[in-house]
């Protein structure tokens, strides 16, 4: 044991009427909840970057944490993994995810960034056959270095194109040898600062090719596990390609790569896409691609990604209402993709953050469950377009303009709009968050 | 003639240092740039709805504009008519853009809604036969009604979709008879006010199988003209399914309607999607769906449709310098979707807006066309991007994972990032705008 | 009796476990929390204007709702008066809120508004005495007509702050006879469409001019009631001089009005402004300026005002401790400044849409108290600035910067940073709603 | 000489006609406008931090540039200052600005600061006896550095209030030395991250005594420059209690300061509180508190400063069209507080971008000027006003409710509307720019 998180215990569930901060009053992991563990149903995920990697930096202001393992060595890179590990443990979290940068030293080139990587993550495997915490996904870090600056994928130096390949590769492989259950691309840097020096076509192409490698690679060494693009509008680009479901969706299809690729989706990165967190749910299981989510919040009145833990009950039972109608997750998960403020100085807060975020996500798990069961919402979605299960309006689907004209004057059609009651399903909605 | 522009001259080109409101500066129609007419590059259009059928209001008042026309009497609209045509004609503008509910009076039903398009249809032709102004793009109101309040082709009622379905006939029809270059759909109503009663699946569907029976009728009657859509993310909805290019592209895809139906892309509708103009209209070249443009800015800093007339010539040349990359336009525009200030209250207001709005964009074509003619700005984009055209690195691109990295080891590349050199670009532009 | 909500309950105290719709869960107007009645710490008051004087309209479409009051005679301002007193009692409102504009039909000159004025003053004074609801607060509409485009106060024409001077003078009579207990002023027109044509300091000078003629009329006529300011940003003004509770202190300071005039302020207007609304609320406590609350949400996403009924008990709760740490309402209240959806066209939509929010008015309220009893949040505000306490501390406050300086090098002060603890008090939050 | 610059020529004006990157097309600073030469109008000022502090990092990625100065001792902070007026010297740069951080190392302690300061002071009083370059202002870096996390002069650590005040008159006394002209105060973490631990009220009282202490300690050393707060509305606080210039204001009312300090405005900041540049210029002139400006443009599409160089001469015409009106600068001027993007590696960049900077600011100068002295927009300003001009009118000012209703129903008063005219001002503002 490390001393980082001494006199903290492992936190156990002990139902709302609890006194201690130490504890879950809501996240029961084998209470079963619509037919499942909330355990399996919620399957959290510690991001290793933002609880063990972040210094506490902002655009105005340098590090805050003081973390015994801060430093670019391989015996740092070790001490940060037993600490992690001690912290999943506490939290009995059942995965965690990581970037290649998160885990190992920077190396002086490929072949050393390689090699770093490759022991931490024999380091890593020791590890987990001692844990019960697995691998939700992997993922390599294209954006933070310097080298990356003008795009990984999408740069217009092949040289950098070709790093990020073998580099994905590399990330690959670990995320295969320990088990994860998907592998993701953030394209952070795919986009651009200036349309003035960008070729919008090169760059599509170049995306459109990376990713297709990726596909193949996956098959080529048989990983099982889903891959996955997360979408982000902007930041740190001005314009980034991947910029919500919708479009994501529009470039695999561009690509053929729609029955290959599925989301990652991030509340904070769909609103700063002008979208809220559940629309984008709705939308990616409606059109397939529907994976993961990452589970940090945005503050709304801040123009940047904050990267908060949860602390809405209600914001979060209308995601997981919308997992819950996409079957629940498959390969994927709820990654805390969420940062403790940098004020939050202590161990404690990083335990706490988690501790609160999970009852969060597990009271919406339950209030989105007992919603479905009540299926009051459900038939109401239904009977509002039940008139289109009457075959002779489903079969204007498959009409011509002309026919329906025809119809209309003939049966003289003069539609009376209808209420579409949206505070009594809010009203519903309260009955049960 | 009316009374209403009484003692307004024809607008005519006086060049930069004419000293009288009623004049083109910048604006000479007849005048060669980059080798073709302004008139012909610029392809001004002059929107009905707003210079004419919209009464000044807003969401805290109402109407504050006083026209002789107004109401809903047949005769009334020919008076409109009269008056449009005699701002065309002051104008000289070439082109204009109308919904039906502009230009007709509102019937108790479809019948009478058709009658009465037939008949100022006729009124229209008749007026154009004596006008050098033609019809750049007709298009169906499918949301200012209350049937439509929650959607036209994605509505619940089928009735609704019956409803639209024909009118969109009618008004294709219209805009056939007057030989419009383009037919234009926005969904103003097609999206959302609450994800809770929405089913996206099916309005998914409905919006598709409408979209391919428009093509369809399009065929059937022979009409050469461009199907447009027109993207916006929200306003009035709260979500809308046409967002923007890129969320249209992957409609478009999943439909197989890519080659088919291109986009007529607004300003105002692009910031309210995150986008600057400008990438709305390369991406739209980039992917092969560049239509035309309705040029109306918002304001920045009000989170809602502003549409008001261009006043900077930076942000034009921005738009035309993509538009001239793009090849210029073929059926489409420059459409002014453009209203007035509610305050701007005098006939004399309308026409200055116009002028002052056309000189804008004159400005921004001849500095778009002088920058490409001077190819500074394409050697810069072409020679960041150089290193992909050598063979070996074209290659990676049908390379694979695998593959790349053993050339990244073999090799030893280690990429250094080169400036991206955006402050020199940028400059190089203010030599021309 | 009339017709329109024929067959509605009045609406009573059921508990959570109610299965109708038509029934409060949570809003029990007996039920004492922290000391004090429910009904007395809410004080809840219908806003006239969006639940019967609003038709439906937004800007890209018109009138939805049939209601038989609508038109402009006194006969049929009656009836809405009477449909109102009829909702007001199934809710059991303890009160309700009026503009003049919403109340009688225009008139075609001052003196015929004042007449109709005066004649529903009347009509609404017989109708309270057999009420219980009362007058949270009157208004004027000082921003529907076109004469007010341009400003009422700030009006660069004399003749319009006449007007409006003469209005508010009727308005604040009114208010007077009904017995209410503030009087508003919200300035949707205060502000500019563009600052070419505008002169701010002219305009600032009429705004404090006007302002303390209001004032000096409450002491005149002995109105006891509070008078109140409702901050906005813009909507439909590009900028509104009102733009927040700061702006609208400094405009009270400069003016010596700041022991004079409190602020109403809304949750959809703190947000349009970037600012949470407890962050307002809090201000105005801590300005010594906090008045009163209209409780209506706007939606995130969307950048205009929404005037949604609230939905979320946790930001509910956070606005009602910043209420109850203000000591709790005096003369103000909860005014449900929110419309029903356009597209909620039944009678019912408006009772159900008031009978959610009371309830989760009544559950934030009830979390709120409970926090602040158990007092572990304001234990931890305490301590975090307990060293301001020491009086050596204290005594910097009043000292200079050279003496300070001395103390930091004499003593070797080197502040060494301490947790702010932001998640673990999010969690003490969510263990209270 | 350094070698940094190596190769780049001192930068002079030679016409819009030059074709070398290296030279000022507009920028001419003997050339005499409204009177004055355009340097003595400009006073243009290089920002020490971006320009050589700054690594090129943002929150996705870390150091971009290599500059041979970068690292922590006194001999790399010398190097820095040589490279720095270089610049200012091929810039010809009359001004430029700093905090304590850019120019000394970091020390570590409070004492070892100081002397740091006190030895970099003298370098630079040294350097600026051979150059033309003067300071404009001096400010103190109370944001990067953990210890200020929380706040400074708003810390709940009494210890961290003494250690922002010792440190700023430390800055104070550096800034006198040089000769500074200013002195300016921004508060990028005087502000919250949650109100949840947060107590405006103690806050407020320690921000407001803390410039209390600031004012008297500029009286007691004599220093004759202005002391200048900056607004921000937010980033990286959450909340920043100097939001705005209404806000500013507002605050020294309260603590009796608004005859003692003034605003030094950005135009990213004002655009992030949701106005325009010149909104904010306008009303500080208006409110007798305009100082000085930070020109560095923010991207309307992104959400956080991105301190960019300003390219819109329109825009950049509007602000200086108000800094015109307001008598043009005293102490203030023209600081680019900008940085090139993160991809500009080459020292050429900086050069460029300032370069390119200075001729935008240039030409809107001279747009500006040539506005004003053609008289037709402030004519048209007084006309819309002139009403307010008759005694009768200027006599309601002061008059009361009552005598003004009794005035509008004696002369039956019933304001016509009257335009706005905005798009013609619009166009006469486009005949300049």
């Amino acid at each position: 044991m490390t001393e980082f998180f001494k006199g903290i215990p492992q936190i156990r569930y002990e139902g709302p009427t609890s006194d201690t901060d130490f504890a879950f009053r809501h996240y029961n992991p084998d209470e079963v909840v619509a037919g499942k563990r909330m355990e399996d149903h919620l399957r959290f995920a510690v991001a290793y970057w933002h609880s063990f990697a972040w210094p506490g930096g902002d655009p105005f202001g340098g590090q805050t944490f003081e973390r015994p393992w801060f430093g670019d060595t391989m015996a740092l890179a070790k001490l940060k993994a037993d600490v992690a590990f001690e912290m999943f443990d506490i939290l009995q979290a059942p995965f965690f995810c990581f970037h290649d940068a998160d885990v190992r030293p920077e190396g002086a080139d490929f072949a050393e960034n390689t090699r770093n990587l490759e022991e931490i993550t024999d380091y890593l495997a020791a590890k987990m056959e001692g844990s019960k915490t697995k691998l939700l996904w992997g993922t390599a870090n294209l954006f933070s270095h310097r080298r990356f600056m003008a795009g990984a994928a999408t740069n217009p130096d092949p040289e950098v194109f070709a790093w990020s390949a073998a580099t994905v590769k590399t990330c690959m492989d670990a995320t295969h040898r320990l088990g994860g259950q998907n592998y993701v691309l953030w394209g952070g840097r795919e986009g651009y600062e200036t349309l003035l020096n960008t070729d919008l076509t090169r760059e599509a192409e170049q995306a459109g090719r990376f990713l297709s490698m990726v596909v193949d690679y996956k098959h080529k060494i048989g990983f099982q596990g889903a891959i996955l693009i997360e979408p982000k509008p902007q930041e740190p680009s001005k314009h980034q390609y991947d910029y919500d479901v919708a479009t994501v969706y529009g470039f695999l299809k561009r690509f053929g790569l729609e029955n290959e690729v599925k989301v990652n989706i991030e509340q904070g990165h769909a609103i700063l896409a002008g979208h809220s967190f559940e629309h984008e749910l709705a939308l990616a299981a409606s059109l397939g691609i529907f994976g993961s989510i990452d589970m940090n919040r945005n503050d709304y009145q801040s123009g940047w990604d904050t990267d908060q833990f949860p602390d809405s009950v209600p914001e979060m039972a209308r995601a997981y209402y919308e997992v819950l109608r996409a079957g629940g997750f498959t390969t994927g998960g709820t990654n805390f993709d969420a940062k403790i403020r940098r004020q939050s100085l202590e161990p404690e807060d990083l335990i706490l953050a988690h501790v609160g975020a999970m009852d969060v996500c597990a009271r919406a798990l339950k209030a989105a469950a007992a919603l479905l069961e009540n299926g009051g919402l459900e038939a109401a979605r239904a009977a509002r377009y039940a008139g289109w299960d009457r075959p002779e309006n489903r079969a204007m689907l498959h009409s011509d303009l002309a026919t329906i004209e025809a119809r209309v004057r003939a049966e003289g059609i003069n539609p009376e709009p209808r209420s579409g009651r949206q505070e009594r399903l809010e009203n519903l909605w309260n009955r049960f968050v």
